[in-house]
């Protein structure tokens, strides 16, 4: 709908501003941590959530609380490092990209909703969670899925 | 929230790209009407709204049912011309402003809402009403209220 459109708006200006894919992704993921820092409070004030005391807490929270919030689906949360602070959301179906049939070919390295990576990164940032947060599948590209990997980094201060 | 803040960004990057306070609202404005032409399939699909018989029946529509799903706000809708086919829809809140305190002074004509006014002009179009669509007064500039203006220019196709 109108969010959805408007995302779109925004990219569509970004790839006529930027030549190279990669200034896309950085720019998108920038002004993704911009909203994140900003984003935080306005989640914590309507969540009402609980600190959480682990990473699988924090992963968990963001997937079953954050997202369903800000965009109305639910991905699913797996572990995915022995050291337990690699997480993956997975997502079946993301809404963003409701209006984009595929990106087009000279759009390939396109990270399209890289803007929620950046918001995830800022808005643990503000919870003292240092984080890096990237999109490791997505269905725009031919995969199965659209997966978001959060790598926790150490507690920026503790 | 999660809109209004990326809303905010795509403001910010029209700023940086374009010096002109009137090239921005331009931008916004035909970014806004490539929205709206898309929109209004979004909106009668989950509205059911039946067709309007008037243009001051098509007025309390877009303020009572398309403002109140895509913004969460309903504005109130005043008729301003004998002929009947201009109205103002008048918003005490505008949630699209809920993190912008106030234009920089360097940017005192710029129309941050802009946008809106071509999703309006888009949706419109779509359904065979040809119209303008501006701010007459907007509360970030001072204003008491902010008021979009709509007038009605014929039927596109009868």
């Amino acid at each position: 709908e109108l969010f959805v459109l408007t995302y779109g708006a925004l990219v569509a200006q970004l790839c006529k501003d930027y030549e190279k894919d990669e200034d896309v992704n950085t720019c998108l993921d920038r002004m993704g941590y911009g909203i994140g820092i900003r984003l935080i409070d306005d989640f914590l004030a309507h969540s009402a959530v609980k600190k959480c005391r682990s990473y699988s807490e924090t992963a968990d929270m963001i997937a079953q609380v954050a997202f369903k919030m800000y965009l109305g689906v639910t991905p699913s949360v797996s572990c995915s490092s022995a050291a337990g602070n690699e997480f993956s959301l997975i997502l079946d179906k993301n809404p963003l990209v409701d209006f984009v049939e595929e990106l087009p070919a000279e759009r390939a390295s396109l990270c399209y909703c890289n803007l929620l990576c950046g918001v995830i990164r800022g808005a643990l940032e503000m919870v003292h969670l240092a984080a890096e947060v990237t999109f490791l599948q997505d269905r725009l590209k031919g995969d199965a899925v659209t997966e978001i990997g959060i790598t926790f980094l150490r507690k920026a201060e503790d």
